[in-house]
């Protein structure tokens, strides 16, 4: 119980957590000491809050917009002790300022709340930017930076302070729901991505009416499960985790700084990520210096001891993943359930203290940091200038128009004639703008491709059918010029928890596909998808696929644009088109020894990592490489030409790819090392260069050490992984 | 170049290690010590033989049977230091001795050739049994130990010391062409099968005309390629390979002391097994204390090369090898190549003289008991009253009874009346007696369904067709009473190299079943096949499915005899049929973190691991489980009532599944720790015990340590996996 004693109790206004001036580090201490156990543990709870504070609430995540807060609530949920951080409310700025001025008064420490939200590819009913497999196909850092910055903007407008993203799981099997919320398969690509919207995310400063915490997730290797069905166990040793899946992180704490991340369901052979101090511990702060909080995700912590049963009670696995690394549960248990086990456990010594500090003060570092104790309330009219900004809704629309993805274009039917005159829009995704999981259908502009089509061609004549019945289909297709089908996956078979055993179109689409097909008509296939799909009967019969992900609330507008040649698609593919679920895994990464043939097939991607065409043409020339360090600080300094060698200005995506030619430990066939997209005009020559970091060239080897190996290398760049112009160096 | 002053300076004869009566260990050190540096290379070298140093030989593994020993050709190509191994040969015993009497005259200490053959389910033109995953079908211990006895004694009659097997892989991934060679999915089944096969072939002797050393392979974790491509990178942790890969082989090396081991070709986390010393010194010498010699597989320390290119050369490939724990090349390089390089890194001091020594001691300790210092010729007499004896022909009749598996039998359709009047038999399978992978289908007796059914019924009008013409097919279906679809696959779709994308009916047969299942008639599904097929299809329209695997030489009789009832079957699945390659992987031990549905299925197998149908009922009773000892030492009683309930004689598998209610370390949802298969008369009760052991209740904890936790344990028997007969017991 809660005493009410403690109320309004607050510290001499000249404490030194309370001056501004003093040190970050000093500040978090001496306020640390300063509490008492059943304090420290609160500032480790989150509290769902729109049910259970608000006067109204629409849903289970969002108070009303004229709910108001309650006191009298607050007062018998929270108590005097202090809020850790409130989640699922989605505020307007004063409901967020009337939560935090009631938190502050209602601690003896005025310690505030970390407001928490989502917000993976807008922020509530903010702006709707692509998903994040489609910004990745941008292959753009200045998009990634951009787009994490707005989205926090207009989170923090309204009082919000931390955002539960991005997600920099490494996309390994397609039958996983989750892909469409990562950047795809890649390492290097993921990496520098994450970082560039970690950078945009928490800006210069966090102390700021603009930034917000990024927390990258899910914290460890949670890409890859069992099944490709979500929580799985992941089946890997360290080197793999470390190369691969935690290299993908390294880039947003290192040199990003990311103040949170979020423990991940799964374990990784036999050992959960919510319980393993490996990662939380030797690695995410011994080795990388993080200095924020870990979340638990949404019940992970007793995950451990529902699911994975390494812990023989809800009280054993809160304590458990507070001594493994972990700082803050997420609705895992009963609040008094799991603050009262973290004080017994710490009365028994079966918990250090050291370990609870350790978590309460990554909480308190990153309040501090927020400015939180200085400056703690929002101003109301920020939100009016931030939420749906035209620069914001400029990005969601310049991100849509990089995310276009060209895999198939025969016979240059792209891009189409703005004097065509009959154009029918066929299939489940042509009048419905597809915005993925973690956005509602109705936010945004919601442009459609039926919607695009027409504003891009308003003297065509267009029709729409959604395909539910065939006959009138095929029929719709038989009167027009060209045949636009609008096809894919939507929430309900793509999303978290909606992983498929199956990667066909879902539902009617193969039928609807060969039966449109057979008309003969002239035909693109648009797809509005969260995963790769295995289109192998799509490849093999329509003239053109265009993969535009979703594509944000522009996403019809950028789709139309494309198809009539006022956007030149650009974008690459950041995940392998496998053509079968029988041929997983499939990534592009792949060690050499992995066997790439069948008995009744040769084992190849249906489209490959990297892939994506363009109305233009391009070259690649004049590869070169040269080393400038050696040893274990080696650096190499790379150039290579790219020209434009088609009639028309376009975007190209330059991709380096790095084979070691021999290593202490085997290492993948080739590895995206450094990519960048440039503008190049018909004709049009640019000289790109590449510097490789010891990070870039480094092995874990088998003593356990990082090591840049003397040996020849060998490099290759193109816009594809399957790039043959090649170029090698040595490294004594 | 070999030296021609040494040949035929024998040692004297009253040297230690030509003592029979002296200790196995000091024959061994006395002989290495006597050796040059040269002639201990020569030990760890395998010839190829049949072509090399013959007068003819009828392709590349056999030397013609009236072939003649050419000694001129061993002189130019062996010269005199010795010879390690003699393979691909599959001599006469006149063969064999002719050329041990010549290597042992040509080599100055006298040391006798190690003849190594092939004879995963039979040696050569001997006695065909069911191919492994058949014979795991039975479980029968006994089966598989009589099994590895007559394969043993055919092979030493013929001169040949040692086979390559048994495979004791666990078979994770049915897309592996390999699946076949394995005793199937399980640690504990495979364990157990293995060192009965062991047992078997080693007999209580090595010095004996009738046993070999046992080669069980391949050393470790081949079971689980990524993608199911034979020789791919395995993805997995230490606690996975222990516990499962490396557990099922402990008792065959522990308890069975087989004296080889084969040397995987794929990586681990980026550590070829043919250059990882954990397993191949840590583990395997050092904790199992196995003291035989290494075999690489047929070029895996080339592969290391070539393919893994973890070394820059042959030569440093060939030493990394064998400062890892690998012994002997397998065709890895040329002789003179390895040999050469293995001196060079001794010279050179980058391979100890005490690895090259543990490899040399090896290979000899292994001849010593092989007796070959004392009796090193086979009595030429001995072939052939041990080739095809009558009890070796009726262990494999007895084999393939056991180990047809009924996965299907609705409305009691089979056994079959033999009254039946006209029998059409149907598919590429019904004429022919499959035998799988490392067989040639011109040995043995060849009985093939069709055979038979005609023997089983000679009163019946018997038909068959292949079904290559579909309408051919149905309408011979048309004319029967009962049609009998013999189908499955074949050499070419399955075996070493064959790994499969889509796991359907391979080739027109799932058209020819639809088509024959359109005419209505009773039917009955037989298969033949290597690995688990997706046969949903079938699973709902054919009444009846019986697996037979691949069923060695008298497969059509067993089938027949069971068709009819002559022959209750009970052999059960050890391999889990999935629905589909897209729910894989997918093994019944998964652990309980892993989610068993898709947006698109339930995630459930088409056939569990277990499952097997009997003519009669099976009901189990008082499951009752006593520990008797506490602590690292625990030990558990188990017993169990079976009763035949039903009408008829028969056999049940009574399995006992295990987990630990909770753990330090998360550990599968039930995993098989006991199995018998029982013989139960109509109405008889039988009581089945089982002793668990430390080794089958420990687990490898996250400190890396083999610990017996306490807590609570559940258990389940039953006659299959999905067993829900319960009860608990309690580890102080």
């Amino acid at each position: 119980m809660v005493s009410p004693l403690l109320a309004h109790a607050q510290a001499k206004p000249g404490a030194q957590y309370r001056d501004a001036r003093a040190p970050l580090e000093e500040r978090v201490n001496d306020l640390l000491k300063r509490m008492t156990l059943p304090e420290k543990v609160r500032q480790l709870d989150m509290y769902s809050s729109a049910r259970e504070i608000m006067s109204m609430h629409t849903d289970d995540t969002h108070a009303a917009l004229d709910a108001v807060f309650v006191p009298e609530k607050a007062q018998t949920l929270w108590g005097d002790l202090g809020v850790g951080a409130v989640h699922d409310l989605n505020p307007t700025p004063e409901q967020a300022n009337a939560i935090q001025r009631w938190v502050i008064s209602h601690n003896r420490l005025g310690i505030p709340a970390l407001f928490i939200e989502e917000g993976l590819h807008g922020y509530d009913t903010g702006t709707v930017f692509p998903a994040p497999i489609g910004l990745a196909g941008t292959w753009d850092r200045d998009v990634a930076r951009e787009t994490g910055a707005a989205i926090a903007s207009e989170a923090r407008s309204h009082g919000v302070h931390m955002i539960l993203g991005p997600v920099l799981d490494l996309a390994r099997d397609p039958r996983w729901g989750r892909v469409e919320e990562d950047f795809g398969e890649d390492t290097y690509l993921t990496g520098q991505l994450g970082l560039a919207y970690v950078r945009g995310m928490q800006g210069d400063t966090l102390a700021s009416d603009h930034t917000t915490i990024a927390e990258p997730k899910h914290f460890v290797g949670h890409g890859s499960p069992e099944g490709g069905q979500n929580t799985s166990p992941v089946h890997m040793g360290e080197r793999e985790l470390r190369t691969e899946m935690l290299a993908a992180f390294e880039p947003a704490f290192r040199e990003g700084h990311a103040m949170s991340t979020m423990a991940a369901y799964h374990e990784i052979d036999g050992i959960p990520m919510t319980a393993d101090p490996l990662v939380l511990k030797q690695i995410l702060r011994g080795e990388w210096g993080f200095q924020g909080f870990v979340l638990s995700d949404l019940g992970a912590i007793r995950r451990l001891y529902e699911d994975h049963r390494v812990a023989p009670s809800p009280q054993a696995a809160s304590c458990l993943a507070i001594r493994s690394g972990v700082d803050m549960q997420f609705y895992d248990f009963d609040h008094e359930v799991f603050q009262k086990a973290l004080q017994d456990c710490v009365s028994s010594g079966s918990l250090p203290i050291k370990d609870l500090d350790r978590a309460v003060r990554g909480v308190l570092r990153v309040k501090f940091m927020l400015g939180l104790f200085d400056h703690p309330y929002v101003d109301p009219a920020l939100m009016a200038r931030t939420e749906r900004a035209p620069a914001h809704l400029a990005l969601s629309l310049r991100s849509a128009r990089e995310s276009m993805t060209l895999l198939k274009n025969e016979n240059h039917l792209l891009p189409l004639a703005k004097t065509i005159q009959r154009i029918a829009v066929i299939g489940p995704n042509g009048n419905i703008a597809r915005y993925g999981d973690y956005e509602r259908e109705t936010n945004g502009k919601r442009i459609s491709i039926l919607d695009g089509v027409k504003a891009e061609v308003p003297g065509a004549s267009v029709t729409f059918d959604d395909g539910k019945d065939i006959a009138s289909a095929v029929a719709a297709a038989k009167q027009a010029d060209v045949v636009i089908l609008g096809m894919g996956e939507w929430q309900g078979v793509e999303g978290e928890g909606f992983d498929r055993m199956n990667l066909d179109l879902p539902g009617n689409q193969e039928a609807l596909l060969e039966a449109v097909a057979a008309t003969g008509k002239p035909m693109v296939l648009i797809l509005e998808n969260g995963r790769p799909l295995t289109i192998g009967w799509a490849k093999q019969h329509i003239p053109v696929i265009l993969e535009a992900w979703y594509p944000g609330e522009f996403g019809g507008q950028a789709i139309a644009e494309t198809l009539f040649g006022d956007n030149n698609p650009a974008g690459h593919l950041t995940i392998t088109f496998p053509k079968s679920t029988g041929q997983l895994p499939m990534y592009y990464s792949s060690d050499p020894s992995r066997v790439h043939k069948y008995v009744d097939d040769d084992g190849k991607p249906l489209f490959p990592f990297g892939w994506g065409l363009s109305y233009t043409t391009f070259h690649y020339d004049r590869l070169a490489a040269m080393p400038s360090k050696q040893g274990d600080n080696a650096e190499v300094h790379v150039t290579v030409d790219v020209t434009n060698d088609g009639s028309r200005d376009g975007d190209d995506v330059v991709q380096l790819y790095l084979r070691r030619d021999f290593s202490s430990v085997e290492t993948p066939e080739r590895e995206l090392k450094g990519f960048l997209r440039v503008h190049l005009k018909a004709g049009e020559t640019k000289t790109v260069s590449f510097e490789l970091s010891p990070r870039d060239l480094q092995i874990w080897n088998a003593q356990q050490q990082w090591v840049v190996e003397p040996g020849s290398y060998t490099l290759w760049a193109g816009d594809s992984s399957l790039a043959n112009l090649k170029a090698t160096f040595i490294l004594r």
